[in-house]
């Protein structure tokens, strides 16, 4: 049984400036908390989970702080739309520092891009592609989001995810080619992609003018159609983008 | 100002059965408002807009059925959290015949994707790369589902989409290849594609078994890191492989 103080205090980990104040987030349903437990356990602040969960993982959560709450309290304080049979309060990640492997791989920039879902599906396909860690500018959406966190799909454990400035990035490593994703720039498939930071705009603006003049190798993927005048979705064009250069680059 | 009336029957059009019986959906927001009067002025039941948007777009309105709301009453009958300027009602496209053009192009065919911004973006990257007719299991998700026509970006009004089972389909274009997403095919990168139907399954579940049957390419998207178990979200495992498709098939 949830306190009330309880399901407030964990419904107000919504809301970025509740969650940097006590440098806690949520992350819910049984494949993602188990994930944590397995690979991140000293995260772990607290779970509050059904019986049914806590009795058919007893062994896994051996003596981590688990608190039985009911359908009911769970509805209350989950973000899922169907019940969840456990949810966890985390601690944020210490700060890892970035990997500059620009030598073997390539990375990503993401300039605002604000939507949740784009940002957790981007860690998602950065996990599956094996991008250890991708970066992006400080007004960008929160790495924390409850939704960013559940559309990652696990992957938010592997991928470590930077905030920084782009002149600032750039400066760690000069020589390193600046790929940027626009509307008129050289097709991806004729660019001979090499391991570069590529940069993604955001969903509404593209990459902003400041960042535009930093860029080398302005790509664009070549559109199919007839008078088509759509747009890509920023994770869809993000996910050709990264699929191409690691066909060229890695296979 | 909409009547109480006006205000349920259209928000009734969030659920697939009010749609299904006054075979009517929602399309809403400026661009998408304007590109339906551009492209399909004869499905526009009634457009409800500000006095604004009416006052700024008399010309494009002409003698088009438009009732004048407040921003309070386009709240209620929009589902977008920023507020709205224009929506519309619209009464469904009549059914057009699928277009079968396997001598010079390749299709997509959606084996019950259930997401609606799944299914949105996918039909938005159909139309950005040129395939004028998709395929989608009936189970698969409602094409008139408000979030769909959403997330298409507009595609909805040029991306012919048909419901019909695989089986059926695969009878009327005998000899085409039938390609399918799996964790266990080809390299996507390694086959060699050709003009055929490329199957997408389910987002929890993949191709189904029976369907799976019907596969003669089972092809899948080659994962880059060390011990990553991630799954890659169906929309994004879409894009990868009809870009890679649509590279060595029309470039």
């Amino acid at each position: 049984m949830l306190s009330k103080n309880q399901i407030k205090e964990i419904q107000s980990l919504q809301l970025k400036k509740f969650r940097d104040s006590g440098k806690l987030f949520i992350a819910e349903g049984i494949k993602t908390v188990c994930e944590i437990i397995d690979q991140r356990p000293e995260a772990l602040k607290e779970i509050f989970a059904t019986r049914d969960f806590i009795e058919s993982h007893s062994e896994k959560i051996g003596s981590l702080r688990v608190t039985e709450a009911s359908e009911t309290d769970l509805k209350k304080i989950s973000l899922q739309n169907t019940p969840n049979h456990v949810l966890s309060v985390c601690h944020y990640f210490d700060e890892t520092p970035p990997v500059f492997d620009f030598k073997s791989n390539f990375s990503l920039y993401l300039d605002d891009v604000r939507d949740p879902g784009n940002l957790g599906t981007i860690i998602r396909l950065a996990g599956w592609f094996g991008l250890s860690t991708i970066f992006c500018s400080p007004a960008s959406c929160d790495f924390y989001n409850p939704k960013v966190i559940q559309s990652t799909m696990g992957a938010f454990l592997r991928v470590n995810v930077v905030y920084t400035g782009l002149p600032e990035l750039l400066a760690q490593i000069p020589g390193v080619p600046v790929y940027g994703a626009v509307l008129n720039g050289k097709s991806l498939y004729a660019e001979k992609p090499g391991n570069g930071l590529i940069i993604i705009g955001n969903e509404a603006n593209g990459i902003s003018e400041a960042n535009l003049e930093l860029v080398s190798n302005p790509i664009t993927i070549p559109a199919g159609g007839q008078n088509n005048t759509e747009s890509l979705n920023a994770a869809i064009a993000t996910s050709i983008i990264v699929s191409e250069f690691f066909r060229q680059l890695k296979l």
